[in-house]
């Protein structure tokens, strides 16, 4: 217990003593039965005598703020005598201190915080929350098994900021076989989650100012701090092919593009090849590069997965993948390929961002890979997120009927479900609504710059058994009438 | 396996997966001994009829490249023919791909990489290395307990990217308590260690163009970060009682100084009282934040800690911690406490930046800390760590008597010795020998922004023994001498 803010020595220490504690008290950094330090202890700390402690502690005895407990200690009281819910007033004459200004980056953080909706609010009964996973499918054991092993062997090593290599050639041998990705083992870096991957790759390639690509729709959270990041963002629209080619030839000096080409967020338009090509057509004129967020590639319905955008051309894609989907995204643990002439660009930058991703975690999920639980864990996976798919798509299918649009089921662990009959200003009634009866969607309008015409609705399945799924999709279908006849009235 | 790089159909189909796994091979993303898919998998994969992944594999088996193994499957060779390094030029003629120009901050970065020697090098035989902890100290059963508990509770739910709250709630607690600070849990943000805090802080103060203070001799990797951001670097001399305030009168307009005031980085000046109110007054005056990286606090040898600045002035600094000295630099999760009125900013470029720190990781931490064990650890270290410390002074004292300069023995896990009888420009001399004769050192050069006159070596002593320290001192005294006798001749 230090007390810094009695440095004039006119006050007697054990009145110092006393009001550091008080003051902790008072504003519940110290709670109901707590237990304080020793007296003794306390007094070595702070090179005082014992019994100036203990002057202080019967003082805040006699207050009532502290108990002793014989051969115990001394606790903080259960009944603290008029507690201030606000941090004392300072007590002596210091100039006040000036209110700290922001950055013109953080100036427009603050109109374009990142966040999402419900991102970590708990869970509901039916939850069809984006990105939230089952706890039941976790593969605890084989997660603790790799955790421990990850904590025998290393907990205290530094890495390259561009991670284990060990966990970089896992990754890599993953990649090349199920992705399609080219490149060499140094173009892969380790990052703290895709989010990590994107803000490094803004950063070490678009100024303030300059122009960047986002779809249109989108990912809300991309667009809030691309522009905060202070560039220009550009919209190109999406259909039922993806992203379209023909908007983007209109544009120039575009540096960066955002895409989702495997699974487009949140439409689930997968990128034609034709238009592939295109694309990387006009990248290539144009000098923009391409981030490729393949955020569930991993989970792909027809017979035949797309590979990624990156092996088509691996010197204009930064291509960005993570363990969100397949295990959790609370571990933080992506990768991003880079273009060769980039490489050491990313290690300084991820150096200097956070020096490197935790080594346990990367030691852990080397060992999670290098054993086969990851292909084990995702090939159980597809079987079960393709059953409950098709009970989402059957639940659909038999409650709505052609009432509704329901898009991007070829691939990932969401669907869109547009409702043409409910105009997009219903769509925050119809999500509020669909909460009180205890199931949770996502509305669509936060991943659009131009209002859209009809309400839809983000539907994730990940984490609901197959009877879940259908009940929620029944109780949904009551509050979609409901609201439609209101409003019909 | 997919194979990108063959969307023409021109090709025949087996050539096109034989053209793929061959490519993958010849640039080593599959090595000897790895095992191909199998035929069935492979076909089943692509969509294809497993004949034409047979032919393929046979192509492949004809050329030397894979071997097939009776019931087993096929293996990459191990005597591969003609084994190429680089990748296989593109076959067809796709545009060549542009290069990708970096943004300005890029472009900075690229001379100012924040790495420092010996970052992430094998350990040397008598290794002092500033950072490096003893793998033998690391409280191993305590933390796979917390690591375990962690495990079990939580790895699916995401977390506020503030941290979570009873993580934020020890934490505040031990820095009430240890350390001086006063905050509300609300101005508690779990990082990603360190230096994520002083990126953050970074980004959201200070413009490109603004001025930021460092301390002059300080630590080289914040300095080489700050000047990538773009920001004007000025530097305040450091002497036996730390920054001098004096210098600082003269500075009009800095956004942000940061600061190592309990420990300071190299020369291990405690700041003293009357200049910390000093620091303090011109900091409100001038309406700079101080960014207070209280590095390795936890160890103060003198019988009175001074508790941190942030207590004095909680509007004004930015306080920052980590794990990295306690536990482990590898670990990654730190933590900051921020002024009131940039709560929402932290909590909003903290998602942006990685969303949020592993929700593992903290979880497992909080646990370490709630059952007593890291305040258990850091007695324990706390007392190896006076006894490794007065094995390096005495050695020293023994070894060099009064022909060195020691600095920085009453706090921290390093001290600073200069060597008055050898210029600046025989430091790396005397860095190269000591690590050939097996004695890894820093050299302190790279701290400075002006040469200084002498030869000064950094001596971490956190991860050997006493009796190792000894014989490192007594070896580089070796070095020393032979340094000093070649150069007088």
């Amino acid at each position: 217990m230090d007390l810094p803010r009695r440095l004039d020595g006119e006050e007697p220490i054990y009145r110092q003593i006393y009001h550091g504690l008080r003051e902790a008290i008072d504003v519940g950094r110290l709670a109901a039965d707590d237990r304080l330090p020793s007296t003794r202890h306390l007094a070595v700390r702070l090179g005082v005598s014992r019994n100036v402690v203990l002057l202080a502690y019967a003082q805040l005895e006699a207050e009532g703020c502290v108990v002793g407990r014989l051969g115990s200690g001394t606790y903080v009281s259960r009944d603290l005598p008029e507690r201030r819910l606000a941090p004392a007033p300072s007590r002596r004459g210091a100039s006040p201190e000036p209110e700290l200004s922001l950055s013109a980056f953080g100036r427009r953080l603050t109109g374009h915080d990142p966040a999402w909706t419900h991102e970590a609010s708990g869970a509901a009964r039916w939850d069809f929350t984006v990105g939230r996973l089952a706890r039941a499918d976790f593969p605890a054991r084989d997660w603790q098994r790799a955790l421990r092993e990850a904590a025998r062997s290393s907990n205290l090593e530094y890495a390259e900021p561009e991670g284990l290599t060990e966990l970089r050639r896992l990754v890599l041998r993953y990649l090349t076989m199920s992705r399609g990705v080219v490149a060499d083992l140094e173009q892969v870096v380790i990052t703290t989650g895709m989010r990590q991957g994107y803000d490094l790759t803004l950063r070490l390639l678009v100024d303030p100012g300059e122009r960047v690509v986002l779809e249109e729709p989108g990912f809300p959270p991309v667009a809030a701090w691309t522009t905060a990041h202070g560039a220009e963002v550009l919209r190109v629209d999406v259909d039922a092919e993806g992203l379209r080619p023909d908007s983007l030839a209109e544009i120039d000096r575009a540096r960066l593009a955002y895409l989702t080409p495997s699974h487009q967020f949140p439409t689930g338009a997968i990128l034609s090849l034709p238009r592939r090509v295109a694309v990387l057509d006009w990248a290539r004129r144009a000098g923009c590069a391409l981030f490729e967020d393949d955020y569930d590639a991993e989970f792909q319905y027809a017979v035949r997965p797309i590979p990624a955008l990156q092996g088509l051309a691996p010197g204009s894609v930064i291509y960005a993948g993570s363990v969100a989907k397949v295990l959790s995204p609370a571990l933080r643990i992506g990768y991003l390929v880079v273009p060769r002439g980039l490489v050491e660009a990313y290690r300084a930058v991820k150096r200097g961002a956070d020096r490197q991703t935790s080594t346990l975690l990367q030691r852990a999920l080397a060992c999670f890979m290098a054993d086969g639980s990851y292909e084990r864990h995702l090939r159980r996976q597809r079987a079960r997120y393709r059953a409950r798919r098709e009970a989402l798509v059957g639940a659909l299918e038999k409650t709505f009927g052609g009432d509704v649009l329901v898009r991007g089921v070829q691939a990932g662990l969401q669907v869109l479900v547009s409702f043409p009959e409910l105009s997009a200003n219903l769509e925050p009634t119809l999500v509020r609504r669909a909460e009180s009866a205890g199931v949770r969607v996502e509305g669509a309008a936060a991943c659009y710059a131009s209002p859209p015409a009809d309400s839809s609705l983000l539907l994730g399945f990940a984490a609901m058994s197959e009877a879940e799924i259908g009940e929620g999709i029944r109780r949904l279908a009551d509050v979609v009438a409901e609201v439609t006849i209101t409003t019909a009235r």
